[in-house]
Order: structure tokens, then C-alpha cells, then sequence
């Protein structure tokens, strides 16, 4: 597929501009308005041929270091504007202040630039209108073992089975060697890659994305304990629901709850080998990085964003827009919004030793602290 | 499935009590001592009927806030107590000490109760009885590849797997996709559920639950290191030994033995996605949160529990009844039952920053107070 | 399969030495030189007939406390060296260091002994040879559903889908219910356990071991965020490319590259649970032990050693032969050589709640020491 970037201005909006010599830097070309365009000359770019900036095609997205002619790249983060001298690109997606920043250091760019406040988002629309996801061929493999209703457009997979009581909506596309339990419902648009199992009743919601070797609606850890010791299981009856435009990643383990539901707002995304227990509830458009465990009957609110490796404790609540940082042990509920953080810094080995040693001592420490204040202030009377 | 207050207490014991208007509180009713009993009069739950108390039905267990009429709930943690004025449950399991104490506060309750020095293990039991595991229906899926001994009773699902020499028990269930690999062994009653691999050789005991993506029986992870640099597989020819009564969570992965098995003992629950190395011995009844990882040849004794993402270091020792709080990494041997814990607090991250900059410096810190002391204790022997 | 003495220090070198009664302590028996050989006297092994020791014949490889004869141990780890008195082994693998010092201590040994500089490698390449790889059986089976394009010495599983333009080398074994993606490249000698998914375009090298439940190149965690929180996803359309002798464990993931590819140098060893983010690139020969998680775009250098449980933050780089220790967290680039830690000690609960709380308040305690310091100095100035 490829675009002109007049097509890319006209639908995701943005404003168009040529950094040649010759034109004005900075000069506008509205939506449309190929008439008073600018000339492009991109000597490094291999369109150095005379076209007009709208006409300027576009194939593929690529990081500035790497993009050749027929590439639109972006600027986001203003540490790699280093690379802007040097990028192949053909157009940069970048932030009016970016490119009039640069523009007063250089006196011309060999790229167009599309200019929008958020250049990353722009970039997004842009990769997903030229890659988007792969089509979903209707149609259910003679390998696959069906006992639920399956939409008419809906793809399913080789050695796919499908429980009793399931329904599986339009366009829902259900790769290689997934298991889909009994009454299992998966709304309109969802996508799952092989390998994937979801347990009997539970709820996935339209155009989720749910990843190779995601386990959804498996027992919570749930036990009573007798006076030996040994553990009597808590039958885990409830579902796991799972809102609409939710991506969940490889390996990722939702719990079905014990009682109640697992809950997993819409717009939700998960990230790979997270673990969510029981009963927790996640709230709308919340992201969570790799590696993650939330422990039984958390409650994480809305927008919120758990930094890899995080840990949530269970029965606690998290706002709407708390930050936690990579690596940080959530142990009491969080009420406000805000960014929350309890990781160790990392150090040379040997330094590592020398200091963390310490740790076991600092109440140690402190009783030493207060003796000394003490003996001081006692000869502070005196003097 | 539906049971009566008293089949309840005829087969599990406790004492069955109405709390009414007209009855004593906490008037003792015996089992099959319905004529005795006082009749409940259950305001908010509908059942404000005159049925005795022992013919009450009950066809779900609830927490006590969402719980319904029919639905029996338990107390056990003296926090959810403000919850019982305003449960809807038709009978709370709860301990005699938590019946007389809420007795003097209330001059009725809306709910029968069941008392018993244990809630939640009784809640349990109850649980599994109007909860059973799903029937096991005795075939082989026409789609399953089976070169091993399958008992008649067992339900082998689609696209499974069953290698040379397997030997499938009683009443085992397996679920679709699962893969058995030869010579491996799944006692009477087991239940896998959908895409576990079992790797050749390893043995699985009577009445396990072995969750989606579970693997039993990897590679553990040995190598021997050349000169350059390079990694030379140390084969891994033990195996993996599971006792009976294990329950094992979703993607949780169990390495087979470098030389000798890695051996988990009876009743042992490990939660999702725990990394089990090669030849660790885990001990009777052992319970295991979801995230934990125990290195390789690692020793845990019985009736331990480690917490959630806790890292257990390899080629040590636990005692028997060791508990582990979330989170934290042991690098040595413990010899001695009792609570550990390692893991950092957690701050708002301007605190974050201020308070664990500290970390890189707490020997200097140590140093000065030292300085500190003798700088003073000079002071104070001169003056 | 068993092997003579004789034939293994033919193929593999080292000195091999009897430690008999009769025959000098550390003799050296040349490769071939049979007839000069002392008679080994084995009195607890079940051997002491007179066998040359060349010709004692080695079945299988064991650990010292529990090899028995006919087994061949190795000492890598002087603390094993108590376990050197009551082995029943019927040779032991050591260093020339190791025997010498043990033959001091010791009339005789009930073993024979190959001398070697590096006993662990010299053991994992004997074991190797006792215990190879099954046999790969050429064909596919019937149950499989192949369109791509497939070696006739290669051997695919049950229930295994191939896809489109997928190639799939001589030699190469790919279990049960495996889902390879279209034009996915696995080359010669590879071989994937069950359950493994491999999406599109991914390579994977010559000789690679991928054990069950992993995932290769999954869609990594990128997205741009609207202004109303909503996330809008990000293409990943990289690759992940993985060299050749790679071995990757158990339940592993790996996020293909959003626009570049993730690769996985030659020779690396990954554990299992391990998370690897999108654009990560690996240096040959690296091992990672599990549960570790690597965040997009960071860089590791070669021949480095990640601990279990550590994580490595994104857009960083780590130079060659780094060692991070177990549960590390790394924040930042490392530019040498050399060994990184900082987890924290694990205390009894009492300890633990006694210092740590302290952790919380380190500012305040360096402020203390601060004012103390002032306040001593300036009575030190007047005194």
C-alpha cells in the first residue's frame, strides 16, 4: 500500500510543510491546496525530482535512523532530534515546536514535515491505515471441532474446539489450537492467536486482541485450610468479563473470580506474563507493562498506568490515574492519583555489598542517632 | 442443586441457630431436632414465611454483601462484620465467638447461622458440595492421537496427544490441545484442562488440577561454560514427580530433574505462572502464590507458604512451616519456622526519590555516625 | 548405551588415573596404553574383579551421593568434597588440583578418576554423548495441516499447523499442536517442543531447543495515547529473529520489533517465564535465568549473565560480559564489564518491620546526622 502524504493530511488532518531552499520554511499547504505548494527538494532523500510535497508517497513508517526514501517517520522525543540531520526519510511527522526549533538551526530540512500536537498519536493512525490487521477469511477449518454457534463470518482456526453454548460474533477470527470452554461468548471483531484457552462462561468484548498462550477464567488460588494443614479447595465460580477493545499479551493468566467476576474494563491492555487473580477489577483504558501480578480482589481504577514488573497486593483499591513505577510492591490502597514508587537502585556489586548490608541494621542506626542528639543536646545544657 | 440447612449440618456438623423476633438468640437447634427449632422470622430475605430454620434451602454460596435469599455466606474475618446488618443471605456461617459477640449487639439478625470454629474452611466444604467439578464423560475425542493405555473412564478431549507407553488412570480428564508425552504417568481422577504439555517420563498423582498452559517437565536450565564463552547443554535425564492433590495455576512451568526428579509433594497448590528450576524438592501442603520462581535444586519443606512474585534462590533449604511475604527474595537457608520478608515499602515518588537516593550511600552513612561517636565521646572526656 | 573409560578420554581427553590399592596413587593411564594399566581394586563399587580401569564400562552420569556403579560423577565444587568418601561412582570426573589434594588425604579411592581443567564441561559433553536428543523421525503426521514447505527428514507433530511461505528445515522436530505463522523460517537441526506458537515472518536458526508454551513474536506493548486516555495501538510489524544453538525455555515470550526486529544473538541460553520486549537485541552467548523481563529496545551485550527474576528497563544498553544478580532492577545503561546487584536482604517479619520501616524515613536521618554534625562542630569550635 502507499500514500500520498495530500491523502494523509486529508484524512488525520495535520498540517503539511516543505523545508526546502527555495520555499519558505515552515510554509503551509493546506488540505487541498496542491496549487500553492512548495516544491520539495530532498537531495538526500532520491526526490530531489521536482514533486509536489501532496504527491510525495508514502510505503512505510520507520525510525528516523533507519527510514529510507518512501518512509514517514516522527519526532516524539526531543533527545533523538539528533537524528534529524541525518534521517533518509521522506516526511517526519513532528510538533509545530519541534520543526520551528529546528528550523531556525538549519536552513533547510530534507524532508516534508506533517505538523500535529501529538506527533506519536498521528503516527499510530498513520502505521495502522498501512498495516492494518490481516483480513479474516470467513470460514471454520475441517480440523476444528465445533459444538457452539459460530458467526458466518467468522475464521476458525485448524484443531480449534469450540465448547457447547459458545457464540462466537461476526468477523471474530480464532487462531490454531485454541480452546473455547462451554456458554463461552466472544463479541464482534475479536481476534485470538493460537493457543489461547478460555474457560467455560466467561466474556470477551468486541475487537479485543488477545495474544498466543493467553489462559482466560482459570481457577483463583482459593483455599480453606484444615487443622493438618492440608487445603480443601473454594469451588471458583464466577466469570472473567473483558470489556471491548481490550489487547491482553502472550502468556498473560486472568483468573475467573470465586464468586463474582473477574472484570476487565474496556480499552484495557495488557501486556505480556501478567497474572491477574481473582475478583480483581480493572478499570477503563488502564495499561499495565510485562510481567505484573495483581494479586486476588485488587481493585486498579481507570487510566491507570503499572510499570513492569509491578506487584499489586490483593483487597486493595488503586484510584483512577495512579502511576506505579517498574518494579514497585503496591502493599495498601492508593487515593489519590499520582505517581508511586518503592523499587532499589541497582549498583556495583561490591558497592551493593557495602551498603545494603546496612539494611539490617537501620533501626540500629537510628537508636544511634538518637543517643548521639541526646548526649549532644545534654552537653549543649552544660556548655 | 439445592440443600437444606439441616442435610448441611447432618453431613458437615456445626450448630444450626436462628436469630429471630420470638426465638432466644443463639437457641441452640440439633441435627434432626427439627421439631425443637425456632422458627425464623427473616425480615429482609423474604423467607419471613415460618419456615424452620432447618428446612431452609440454600442453592448458592455469596459474600455476604451481594448475597441473596437461598444464598448461604460465612464471616471469617471480623473486618466484613458491619456487612452483616446489611447481608440478604438466608444463613451466615460464622464462629460461635463471632455469633455471641454480634448476638449482644443486635437484637436480631435477618439470617440463620451455622456455627463452626472454622467459617471458611466449612464455607469450603459446602462450596464444593453444591459447586462438584464438572463429570468426567468416559471417551476418547475422535480427533485425539493416543498411542498409550487410556482407562475406559477417562475423557481424553480433542486434538490431544497421548504418547508411547503413557498410562492415563481412572476417571482422569484432559483437555483439548493437551499434549502427554511417552512413558508418562497421570493417576486416577487427575483433570488437566486445555493446552498443558507433559514432557516424557513424569509422573502426575491421583486427584490433581493441572491448569491451562501448565508444562511439566522442560529442560531445567544447565549448561557448562567453554573458554569462548559458549554454553554446553547439560542434558536433563530426571524426571518430574507430582503427588497426589496437587493443584497447579495457569502457565506455571516445572522443570524436569537434571539427574535426580524434581519432586512436589501431596497436596501441594502452586498458583499461575510460578517457575519451579530442576530438582526442587517442595514439601507436603505447601502452598505457592502466583509469580514466585524457585531457582534450581532449591529444598522447601512442608506446610510452607510463599507469597505472590516472592524469589526462593537455588541449592537452599527451607524449613518445614516457613511463611514468606510477598515479594521477597531469599538468598540463604531457614532453618527455623516463622515469617520472613524482604521486600521494600512503597512512597509517592517525589518521597521515592528523596528517601532511596539514600541506598547508594548508607555505608557513608554509617561511617559518619561512627565519626559522630567519637568525636562526642572525645568531647565528653575532655569536658 | 555405555561407553568404556578408555573410549571417553579418546574422544574427549583428560587423564585417566586409577586410586587402588596396589597401584601408585594418581598413575597415569595413557589413552591406549591399556597394558600398563593398574588393576583398579573398587571395593565398594562392585567391581573390584581385576577390570583394567580403561575398560570399566560407564551406563549412565550421576551426582556423587547417589551415583552407584557403572556411573560416572564429577567434583566441579570443592564443598562436594566430603560426598568424594562414600560414592559409589565408578569413576569421578575432577581436576588434577582436586585428585592431588584428595590423594593426600586419602590411601585410596574407591573410583577411578579422569583429570580434566574444566570437570563440569567435561561432564556435560559426556552426558551429552550418554543421553543425545531423541531421534528425529522424518515425516508429518497425518493429523498436521501444512501449506508451507517442509524437509523430508524434518518431523512434525500432531495437530501441528504450518503456514504459507513457512520453511522448515532438514532435520528440524516440531511437536504437538505447534502453530508456525506464514513465511516463518525455522532452520536444519531445530527442534520445538508442544504448544509452541511461532507468528509470522519470525526466523529461528540452526539447532535451537524451544521448549513448550513459548511464544515468538507476539505483537510488542506499543501504543500513543489520546488526549482522553484511550490507547491507539502501534503496528508491530518487525520481525524476531533468532540465531543459531539458541535454547529458550518453558511459557518465554518474545514481542516481535514494532518497526526494526528483535534479535537473539547466537548461542544465547533463555530460562523460562522470561519476558523479552519488542526491538531487544542480544548478544551471543548470553544467558538469562528465569522470570526475567526485558523491556523494549534495551540492548544486552554478549557472554552476559542476567539472574533469575532480574529486570532490565527499556532504550538501555548493557555491555558485554555483564552480570546482573538475582532480582536485580536495572534503571540504566551499563558500560562495563563487571557484576551489578540490587536486591534487597530478606530478615525475619520482627526485623524486617523494625528496619524497613526505617527506609521510608532515610531522608530525615541523613538530615539528623547533618544537624548533628553542625551542631558537634560548633561546640568542637568553642570548646
Amino acid at each position: 500500500m502507499s500514500l500520498s502524504l495530500n491523502e494523509i493530511v486529508a484524512r488525520l488532518g495535520g498540517e503539511l510543510v516543505g523545508a526546502t531552499v527555495g520555499a519558505a520554511v515552515g510554509e503551509k499547504v493546506g488540505v487541498g491546496d496542491t496549487a500553492a505548494v512548495a516544491t520539495a527538494t530532498m537531495g538526500t532523500t532520491g526526490q530531489a525530482d521536482g514533486t509536489a510535497i501532496t504527491d510525495i508517497r508514502i510505503t512505510h513508517v520507520a525510525p528516523l535512523e533507519t527510514a529510507d526514501s518512501g518512509d514517514l517517520s516522527f519526532l516524539s522525543n526531543p533527545k533523538y532530534r539528533a537524528q534529524m540531520q541525518r534521517t533518509r526519510a521522506s516526511a517526519v511527522i513532528m510538533s509545530p515546536a519541534a520543526f520551528h526549533s529546528l528550523a531556525q538551526l538549519n536552513s533547510a530540512m530534507p524532508f516534508a514535515a506533517i505538523l500535529t500536537d501529538q506527533p506519536y498519536l498521528y503516527y499510530a493512525r498513520v502505521a495502522q491505515w498501512l498495516s492494518p490487521l490481516p483480513d479474516v477469511i470467513p470460514g471454520i477449518h475441517a480440523s476444528a471441532v465445533v459444538v457452539g454457534q459460530v458467526a458466518d463470518s467468522a475464521e476458525i482456526g485448524a484443531h480449534v474446539s469450540i465448547g457447547c453454548g459458545a457464540q462466537i460474533g461476526a468477523d471474530v477470527a480464532i487462531g490454531a489450537n485454541c480452546s473455547i470452554g462451554e456458554n463461552v461468548v466472544i463479541a464482534d471483531g475479536s481476534r485470538l492467536a493460537p493457543n489461547v484457552t478460555v474457560y467455560a462462561h466467561c466474556v470477551i468484548g468486541k475487537r479485543c486482541i488477545i495474544h498466543a498462550g493467553v489462559v482466560i477464567g482459570s481457577d483463583g488460588f482459593g483455599f480453606a485450610r484444615e487443622a493438618t494443614g492440608a487445603w480443601v479447595k473454594i469451588p471458583q465460580i464466577g466469570r472473567v468479563v473483558i470489556g471491548d477493545e481490550v489487547e491482553i499479551g502472550a502468556n498473560t493468566t486472568i483468573d475467573r473470580g470465586a464468586l463474582d467476576d473477574t472484570i476487565i474494563g474496556d480499552g484495557v491492555k495488557l501486556d505480556n506474563q501478567i497474572q491477574i487473580g481473582h475478583n480483581v477489577k480493572i478499570g477503563k483504558d488502564t495499561a499495565i507493562a510485562g510481567c505484573v501480578g495483581v494479586a486476588g480482589s485488587a481493585v486498579i481504577g481507570a487510566r491507570c498506568s503499572i510499570g513492569g514488573a509491578a506487584m499489586i497486593q490483593g483487597h486493595l483499591t488503586l484510584a483512577d490515574e495512579v502511576v506505579v513505577t517498574t518494579g514497585t510492591l503496591v502493599t495498601k490502597s492508593i487515593t489519590k492519583a499520582g505517581t508511586y514508587s518503592g523499587s532499589s537502585p541497582f549498583l556495583t556489586h561490591g558497592e551493593w555489598l557495602r551498603n545494603f548490608s546496612h539494611l539490617r541494621h537501620l533501626d540500629a542506626m537510628a537508636d544511634k542517632i538518637r543517643a548521639l542528639e541526646q548526649r549532644l543536646q545534654a552537653m549543649e545544657k552544660k556548655a
